[in-house]
């Protein structure tokens, strides 16, 4: 199956909107040389208060548009995504998956024994934390809570605002009770509010940054397999929505942190 | 064209979501005694941060859907479209069209003189409330102010939260600079914030909930065109949506104020 992969292919990250921007930030940082091809799905974002079976339907839309363009690697970069559709994507992609989920378990396993996740309200009914939490440790306490409210916040931009403080001070309260050592960020918004949730939950409490341990996970599957891109031209990236809606440009820069490159707009 | 109207035939409401079961509740308040079918895009909701072009295309393919079902009348119950496409809607229909920016716009004409209207950034970026406060009025002075975060926070069931008051004292403050005398809800999910904004706005302020005033043209209409159901058997709803997401039941019956009537799944 894996006998047209490519070394020079890009890697293709998807999310449900330009959140998973924080992924791809974090592979360029970790991986300079390799070509990135991005999808947000902009014209129907958010995923996380939709149904397994529209999530399921569109991931998999998703997945072939990506495995058309000759991909080497899929990350899933949507916790809800990865929460509800990983299986469906795996079974049908050719080439290896990687998922914010798996990674950020595997990650707070090694960290902690009292473990918070936050994320959206599908990512948290779906259980997938739990499931990949003590697939890596056992004797694990794990406690979730859904934060509807971080997304919007983000998008508005009110990164260091009273009103996300006040908020996240009543959404991570339940967790701070249970006296968490580790937090889980279960959502690619989440990273921009870090400074904020650190101060919240205060110096006792490791952040655990899906995006950043993603990376991680894409450098030594890349190595493992020979798949490192070696060319000496610079990686060319790409960008594709079903939308360009308004902000877009300001809202996906901050989440890259650098300028955009070109974007091509596209229909399911 | 309209030979065919019926006065038993349904009103067609329409919104991107759920939002615009508070026009259903004031139409079915107003006109106890008619069908209504409501549509509601939910696998494609928000609209309010999508492009122009996209808001249209998606609210051609709804503008169809309900003129097949042989619609009297249809209702354009979210402020999105009737801001970015409510004339591609009038153009496809071959039967009356009301929507609740006119509606709105008209009621807060006749009430002050420096108006505030609120609403997504869709509906405010498109200018919409002030050209069609402009066609009813001459003199006004308007204010707009887009509040990205009121639907989130009305969908997290935060009516009355110390957060919901802070970020509306936060919106509202550079409306009340003007001292505005009348405030349009230019959304449809706002008159769930109704209490709450009044008390920000404070009494000199007048609400004008534009689900209330898009009723009574309906009224209005029907009244003039004979087309009020007579039938004494009690009237049939239907409820469309795309996707039934998670909490769609309770966030719907919050908002509809009663029991919801059995949900249609459907993909266009």
């Amino acid at each position: 199956m894996n006998t047209h992969l490519d070394p020079d292919s890009p890697i293709g990250v998807f999310d449900s909107g330009i959140g998973g921007l924080t992924v791809a930030r974090a592979l360029r940082a970790a991986l300079p040389n390799e070509s990135i091809l991005y999808f947000g799905d902009t014209a129907r974002v958010p995923y996380g208060v939709k149904s397994p079976d529209t999530i399921r339907h569109f991931s998999t839309q998703i997945t072939r548009f990506l495995l058309e363009r000759h991909v080497k690697l899929l990350v899933i970069a949507c916790n809800t995504m990865a929460a509800v559709a990983a299986e469906d994507i795996r079974s049908l992609s050719p080439v290896p998956v990687l998922d914010v989920i798996d990674a950020g378990a595997r990650s707070a396993a090694a960290t902690g024994r009292r473990i918070g996740v936050i994320g959206t309200l599908a990512t948290v009914s779906s259980g997938a934390y739990e499931q990949a939490l003590h697939a890596h440790a056992s004797g694990l306490e794990l406690h979730a809570q859904a934060c509807p409210l971080f997304v919007p916040l983000v998008e508005e931009g009110w990164l260091d605002h009273p009103v996300t403080r006040l908020t996240a001070e009543e959404y991570l309260r339940p967790l701070l009770v249970h006296r968490i050592d580790t937090l889980v960020l279960g959502c690619t918004h989440y990273p921009l509010l870090k400074p904020l949730l650190s101060s919240v939950a205060g110096p006792a409490v490791t952040i655990i940054d899906s995006a950043e341990t993603v990376a991680v996970c894409a450098a030594e599957l890349l190595d493992g397999s020979g798949l490192r891109r070696m060319n000496p031209q610079p990686p060319p990236h790409r960008v594709f929505v079903t939308d360009v809606p308004q902000r877009f440009r300001a809202v996906a820069e901050r989440f890259l942190d650098e300028s955009l490159p070109e974007i091509n707009f596209v229909t399911l």
